[in-house]
């Protein structure tokens, strides 16, 4: 008789609810997408959609139809009636007896969850501080997959050292992004980020953050800053979703400009902020 | 109020079992062991064992007693009573709302499944075909983790070709592994595979194999390959915890030997076999 155990319970395999063979689990095999409304307004639903898409195809799970996606969401986003919400979900490529080969009449799970955006007014007031931590990801980051150990284990180090994020660095030694956001140097009216690569997220925020920089008269580059380099800026700040533009004062223990978030961070915020009303 | 979707229903978030919140599906964050027993035997599981606690040791999951996954194991081997069985079980860092970082208090989930072991005698007796393909996993290859999207994508693209591995190649151009097991040549009496390093599980089959090896007279020697190399060995085969000893006739398209398993492969297979009983 194949038996399954969960804790110290032992279950005939056949009475197990599918979510325990989720291959979402055993694989990590899904992706995923996190959005918000600010003031009872999605933002940028259909970019993050596309992503979604595009994501679905890259790992080559079929079968998920995008307007039934945007219908749940906006579902789910009502029933909750939180006006500054965090919209998370999932895809996975479903649930079957462990084997990495997958059938081609799977189907997927799909998983939301609606909660409220935590407060971010201290930390966009005061700044936040980061620190560095090895690229241990896998070479497709361009892919928001559920293979997240490496960014869960970067970010832990970074709160364990007091600081809100960890700036990955790959083996050339050249930041690609933070565990969980897009980073971002000023030099002047200089924004520098790193350009898209595979190993870069092509985070939505990224592309609003450059936008508004270029909207506020700044120059925009995208090429990779080795941390050295970003200590030596005028400014940093990481760019996310759920918070939008977050300045960084600490760098590495370093303190950044005058310690205080900088003018064209404040400027980028305001001008990132037209585009969610 | 906080709500989530499970393909188009919604759920109150206080009504969900923990297992949708499984920091393993969100993050992939957690470890596994797949052991097998030979004719109602339980095969080397000290050695899994330990490993598993390592690799908890690794990813800092604490409050695991090894004691009691030890019992679990076997308990439910015997509920199970499948002569040939394959156990797997994972730890995850526990159920908790998704956020990289975690709760010092957090209680980890245990999951297990015993199934029989399929039936290897075609393919040991035929042996099979592999195909290389990217190294894309993330730089801790060496923690059996949940985060195997790499794998899968890599072992299906093996499995579109008609293979039954995927042997995976790194920047370098060398062999580092199968996408789930371990990858040996022979080249006349000389055992060949890769080093471990932190991108090379430390297969506890290609432990067995490699003391096979030496108890039948082979020198061994641990250095990495690349595809060329392998593609003109005398001998190939994959270790593997479920089926041990698997002979590789085929590598990318190119017959090896006489296209049939090799002698020593044989020998060593027979050697592993000793140690099972």
């Amino acid at each position: 008789m194949q038996v399954a155990m969960i804790q110290d319970k032992i279950v005939p395999v056949e009475e197990l609810e599918p979510v325990y063979f989720d291959r979402g689990i055993y694989f990590g095999d899904g992706v995923y997408e996190v959005v918000r409304s600010y003031d009872g307004k999605i933002f940028a639903l259909e970019e993050h959609l596309q992503r979604f898409a595009n994501n679905l195809a890259a790992i080559e799970i079929t079968g998920v139809d995008i307007d039934r996606i945007r219908s749940r969401v906006r579902k789910a986003f009502d029933a909750a009636g939180i006006s500054n919400a965090k919209i998370y979900f999932h895809v996975t490529r479903g649930s079957a007896p462990r084997n990495h080969i997958w059938d081609a009449d799977l189907k997927p799970n799909f998983f939301l969850t609606v909660t409220e955006v935590p407060d971010d007014a201290e930390e966009k007031n005061k700044g936040i501080a980061v620190s560095t931590h090895p690229d241990r990801r896998w070479k497709r980051c361009d892919i928001k997959s559920l293979n997240l150990l490496a960014n869960v284990l970067a970010r832990q180090d970074a709160a364990q050292k007091g600081c809100a994020e960890a700036i990955l660095v790959d083996e050339a030694g050249l930041i690609t992004e933070g565990a969980g956001s897009a980073f971002f140097a000023l030099f002047g009216r200089t924004l520098q980020t790193a350009p898209l690569t595979a190993n870069i997220l092509p985070s939505i925020t990224r592309k609003f953050a450059l936008e508004a920089g270029k909207n506020i008269g700044l120059e925009v580059i995208e090429k990779s800053l080795t941390p050295q380099q970003a200590s030596c800026a005028d400014e940093l700040f990481i760019a996310v979703t759920t918070k939008d533009i977050v300045p960084v004062v600490r760098f590495d223990g370093k303190s950044i400009g005058n310690g205080k978030p900088g003018k064209y961070t404040k400027l980028l915020t305001q001008e990132f902020r037209s585009f969610t009303v």
